[in-house]
């Protein structure tokens, strides 16, 4: 892509429109295709103008990661939510809760029977709130072993709440040839759980899984819902995971050669719009998709130190280059504003209306 | 710190005003005894309030690294700015620039004679915009080699700019033991660099450095200006590399137990509040200051897991325990608003004015 630099001021995030509905659609025919519901991670893009393509293709709902972040959707007019988070319910949270219940289909997730009964407690009401258990599959993060999913539906229902299925989040498919185990380890887990639920006399016609790298590899898993979040821009982790390529990437920030010497080049976007996220078998602090060989081998706050390729001459102070950061959410969480570019050219503006929604 | 739950919707960040007041008052003391002028980076706190206490207690001015926090703070009345960054200006940004210099004394960073050219044509007016040249004292960044900068400071000169002296950022400070090598390179490297600029018959009246693991050390070394930041707040990294200690630290971030099982916890902070900035040396993402001996091993957007201490009970779910992070001036950037807190409770509000203020 050649962007015409008088539309824009480096450092900021621009996003290739054309490539975003490519990947919001290649997504959607795969679940199609496979008759799952589709229910993108919104925490990616926090904007209303992506999650309108994301339903527009088909999404049936929206997954977010708080309260917030679905009290910005269900302003919007999103009207089925599911916050994928074993949230602490407190009497404020609760009533957050209560009001966007009121106004939307709203399911939330739980990993035990004490924070299922604060839930109960503090948003229960008139309008009845959903609520999946959350399993670990492998990541070790939240969730419970899926043999203890049933103890604590059991212990959901008995405090009031409509226990709709379990999910899981594979969140240790991130690594090199990681994805396809993982995949594995996420169907057992699900089965086990749903399982571990019918025996205790509990439904379980949800069962939700879902992470980018293992979309492609999770068939046969017994899923009906999938809740991919990165495919929708793509990034430098999922170019080298090899989940999708250089060309795929839609969201990029536009950058300035700032400063140059020996064989490298220093560029004007660091950490604070790039995210520091640099796990141990990424290449750098994020990638160069027109300059693949291009390495950035440090990153500070305002400035990307790339190291160049040797063949290649430095580029001149001034120019412009595009970073594909390494971990695309938190690149946008730290933007207010996308710019849509088209041909090279600005053509809109997007409000990442949930930015900062943490709570 | 005992917090009082009800005031805090978690998470977000806390600032200890008292603690604050005693690291701002403990510089500028450190600054006045070496009759160093004392010109703190506002890229930490980018507040207003923050500022005015450094500006209270004896900075001569602030620092920032962006047009964007220049402006910030000259809308708040700080009349005196140094941009330490070696800014492309076109002619978008010099407009920028020159709107500044109108209300303040502005003083920008050049590393190139193009650089200083582009500055001097797009910027240069009726108010002269001093200059300082940046110097590569062993963090190999942005900079020029200490015998260059006389080459580019008369490059400057001749481009009309009103050249001041010379500038580094001692980066290389941020690791075990460096902090003492640093601090001598970056006097050797300042040293060498004034006397390049004088053997042009370029005065040097300014020479500035300083990061917050080098100001306790750098002393005979020529500085008549120091530029830290983080010193202001603390963070883990400073924890851990020994420039402050835990009870130093003035910002944390309140975080709940959300989840918990085997030896672990998860708490509702993750990389969107607290940043994902993970240097090899670190210990982990981030330290609990009432719990030195937890280690978080793990950071999503959302969850921080903490290993907790084998022989100390597991904190209930719903504690608020308060998280110190990695680095500071990133998890600052990524707030709209900090909590001011005394005694437990929030006494007031500060809006992050800068956030986002990359351009």
């Amino acid at each position: 892509m050649r962007l015409r630099s008088d539309d824009i001021t480096t450092p900021c995030l621009l996003v290739d429109a054309e490539r975003l509905d490519a990947n919001v659609a290649a997504m959607a025919a795969r679940t199609v295709d496979r008759a799952i519901r589709l229910r993108p991670h919104a925490k990616t893009h926090k904007s209303v103008e992506v999650a309108r393509r994301q339903l527009a293709a088909g999404a049936h709902g929206l997954t977010v990661a708080t309260v917030a972040e679905a009290e910005v959707f269900a302003d919007a007019g999103v009207d089925d939510l599911f916050i994928a988070y074993p949230l602490w319910v407190d009497a404020a949270r609760g009533a957050r809760l209560r009001a966007v219940a009121e106004r939307v289909r709203l399911r939330v997730g739980i990993d035990s029977g004490e924070g299922a009964r604060a839930l109960a407690r503090h948003a229960g009401g008139t309008h009845p709130i959903e609520v999946l258990v959350e399993v670990d599959s492998g990541h070790h993060r939240t969730g419970v072993l899926p043999q203890e999913a049933g103890r604590v539906a059991e212990q959901a229902a008995r405090a009031g709440l409509d226990v709709r299925g379990v999910f899981t989040f594979p969140g240790h498919s991130y690594g090199p040839g990681h994805a396809v185990p993982a995949a594995d380890d996420e169907a057992r887990a699900l089965h086990l759980a749903a399982d571990a639920l019918r025996a205790r006399g509990v439904q379980c016609p949800v069962v939700s899984g879902g992470s980018t790298p293992t979309a492609a590899h999770d068939t046969d898993s017994g899923l009906t819902e999938l809740r991919p979040g990165v495919y929708v821009f793509g990034d430098a982790q999922q170019w080298e995971l090899g989940t999708c390529t250089a060309a795929d990437i839609a969201l990029t920030a536009a950058a300035t050669v700032v400063s140059r010497s020996g064989g490298r080049v220093v560029l004007d976007a660091g950490s604070k719009v790039l995210g520091a996220d640099r796990p141990a078998w990424a290449s750098g602090f994020g990638r160069l998709p027109d300059h693949p060989d291009a390495r950035i081998s440090a990153l500070s706050e305002h400035h990307a130190t790339v190291d160049w390729p040797h063949d290649t001459p430095l580029p001149d102070l001034g120019t412009l280059l595009r970073v594909a950061p390494n971990h695309v959410c938190t690149a946008v969480n730290l933007a207010d504003h996308l710019l849509v570019v088209a041909d090279g050219a600005v053509v809109d503006r997007w409000e990442v209306a949930a930015r900062g929604a943490n709570t």
